[in-house]
């Protein structure tokens, strides 16, 4: 299938190179085009419309909702040069009121338009791991279920509009933080209580048995919050996202309120770029520990 | 070994046919005495003191902090009857301050005192595939280690100080309360965004591959809260005892703290005999579900 | 002094019209021009760029960001027609993100920018009672201080730069949302304890001898939440701003996030037109009162 | 009136000066029996039995339940000294669970039982400002009208049951400690923000109209925490009764359960001395402030 990917950052150049390696030819745009170049087996485009010319879908791995307004909605966006009937499939964690903007955008354009965020850190992506939950049009989601397999291990339907999908990607992301945020809690009173944090995480795994709260619970015993594998910066963006989606649905959700404020104590202590497991040291610093 | 077992609730049952079939000599003790007589292969004995009478150990597996006060300080308790030199293993779910209390009393009557709380249900109390949670005199808990291995698959040593093991308890419990509290907030927040439940599950449970989020996530979207596997009163219980235990230790659990209103919330909507899962409906009745 | 005055709902209508009997000559522009007509003494505009024309301040008194923007970005909006050296006030609660990008906005036309928002009800507008908090650049607070005097019983300089004034309306408004949420988890626990809320809040007003506690007591022992004089809906969007800043300035406010999650309870059951201190309903209902 | 008083503190020693100016006859009891004689026109008893004998009414202001447990019930206690028919009138902040063990444990020895909590500060013990609230048998609150004027510039009757004062007085701290957290957060996001705590205060002030605003306002604006008029390890104590008794009448308060974990943190940071208006410095910490 002729396909644009736009957005080679860590998730999308394993994404893309899954995508080429399945036989699709892609077209790359990136916004510093060297990590487009480096990406091998593609053509490399100088603009989002440029990239989507001819192609049947336009597949968008992006930070973030201003990310996205830029490169789709701009001049040589992806939506002015997308062809009639061609989609766009916009992977990025974005909040359920732009997965709206872009639906209403792209029918107005004649153009489709498909949300597939993806579950999984960029070794997942780079291993064809990722779980994948497209939602929109079943017929385009059937359409397209190829590009879904080429570049995760598992695909779930979140549903037939766009957004439930984002809404279903953050409720996700939340879940990941509340396991933090109940792990910082129980670290630090337990550190209190003078037990081995190690200790804890023995049976923490022997009693949940999931690689999640393995791997993020040895970060949290080793206190090993750089390099971040997930910025604490990008979680309070999720966290503001699923309240905002909480919002629009009169849903409240008062774990995700303190988790809200606990990665505000973070920000507060430098703990932006660190990786969001470090809201450890935000919940001992309010034991009083050091 | 002689010991004295008290408590046959459906996990103290358990327990005792496991140390039965190790081998072990047992005395029984229940409060009412055809649930000891139940249990083959073992005597039955009319009070805590006399059950303890020439027992090298008395394990104790009873409801709460209560029912402990009663059954080890009255006049026929297992204090009065359990021999200088002899242990009192408590495996309930107690708080950490009663069992200072119990540390205490037992050393002035020249006894020993080692709490061993248990994780897991009752069928896994019959599977012997507990996991146990000792503290205490290191010495003691090596001598006890067989009675660990006949009731359990695996066993931490929590600390050197008997209440370290009921804090490690209660932080667990408080993580699994925490992933019920997630779980119920992301699930109203998505049947009100129109997406299943169900099809929300399976993508959690490709995340976090835990069968304590598959099965507790099932029995959400299944709404099946009764029979209760553990009754949402004593999921209270537990909250109000990581509460006490956090206060002990001037540690902030924000996230307890929600649990606890969420809790009360549900026990004000007549959920107090329904599983602890049943937090669930509270998040949806304040999302206006019905 | 030449003034446009823009926004003629039920506070600016009073604002208004005391700027008028302070012997101000004002241009009125209103969405629905009826409402401007109804006003004696002044001329009324098609436009607000038209209501800006020669005048040397503009004041608006609009309901959210959005109409603000409307209302001043627009083609023949305010930032179009008022003169260079002329000063938009904008009376409006709105973010210090719209704050800050107002205060740019003007600044490159080189027009001066201010906020001056205001505390209290549509009475306290009629009989020239308002707490005027004015916030930007001292010389032009000097300058326009007749016309806060005119519409105000008292002035605070909230700082130097616009958006500070901002942050203390939305911290103010916050103060009072905190008293609603306090009151409603009182009131809801004494109800249940057979404590009498009459007798209560009477004691409550001894203790603080506030009229606002007083009068939004009264309003919640009386369950009379219809007519509105403050919106919930409303409400909400002041405890969203304020949890924007919050966040912008990176402090935890969990007491505003507990009542963020309130206010969304109650938006699920049908209250967005009810007084705000109509969250007292939402405690009630979760602690099981009907 | 013959009156036994037991409880000679700061707010102890004040009612008791009041209660001999109104010409009542009294014995003293208190722990360090110096405290006793240095009030002069009453009796001084060795023990509260002693105290109580040939008392119509015993007026205790202890410190909490444990020591109202210690003086009540001990050999020599309360009950044990008081006339059949005479009144034991309780007006520490105790437990609601308490004053019903009070009232059962009198009850059983014919004698009556009243709560008769009061709000104010020592100051306001000595000026006879105290508002008192009496709940329990309607005839006996009309009997001992004359103590209550005799201590108090206000009465207000809670109900008809011991407990309810207990519970209103816990709410009326509650409302206390709410503002302190409103406040707290408010000030931490202002100082952020660059605005004068003092400006804002006087907002405040000109917006609630309450002294007890402009008085914690103007300790937290001049962190003026030591020496502490309340400390905030007996703010902490008023926080857990007031949550217990929530927990007693199924009614979720997560304002309350905020400020519990706010008084947590300033626990662990040192502050238990403090005034509990300190927790303004717990939401400085947390926003990063020094």
């Amino acid at each position: 299938m002729k396909i644009a990917f736009l957005g080679l950052g860590k998730m999308g150049a394993g994404m893309a190179r899954n995508l080429i390696r399945a036989g699709h030819e892609l077209t790359l745009y990136n916004r510093s085009i060297e990590k487009a170049r480096e990406i091998t087996g593609a053509r490399v485009a100088d603009s989002p419309a440029e990239a989507c010319r001819d192609a049947e879908a336009a597949i968008s791995m992006l930070a973030d909702d201003h990310a996205v307004e830029v490169v789709v909605c701009g001049d040589r966006g992806i939506a002015a040069g997308l062809p009639e009937g061609a989609a766009h499939i916009c992977s990025a964690t974005i909040s359920t009121a732009m997965a709206r903007r872009l639906t209403a955008l792209h029918e107005n354009r004649r153009q489709a338009y498909l949300s597939a965020p993806v579950f999984g850190r960029p070794q997942a992506a780079e291993a064809k791991k990722l779980i994948v939950v497209p939602a929109g049009s079943r017929e385009r989601i059937e359409k397209f279920e190829p590009l879904f397999e080429a570049i995760g291990g598992a695909t779930f339907i979140a549903g037939s509009e766009p957004w439930q999908a984002n809404a279903v990607k953050l409720c996700g992301n939340f879940m990941i933080a509340s396991m933090l945020e109940a792990f910082s809690e129980a670290f630090a009173t337990l550190r209190k209580a003078g037990v081995d944090p190690g200790k804890f995480l023995e049976i923490v795994n022997a009693l949940f048995q999931s690689p999640v709260y393995a791997n993020y619970g040895q970060l949290i015993v080793e206190e090993k919050f750089e390099p971040a594998g997930f910025a604490l910066k990008l979680g309070l963006k999720d966290v503001r996202l699923v309240l905002q989606t909480a919002e629009e649905m009169a849903s409240p959700m008062p774990l995700a309120s303190a988790i809200r404020d606990r990665f505000l104590e973070a920000m507060a202590h430098a703990q932006a770029e660190m990786d969001w497991s470090s809201v450890a040291k935000s919940a001992a610093r309010q034991a009083g520990l050091t």
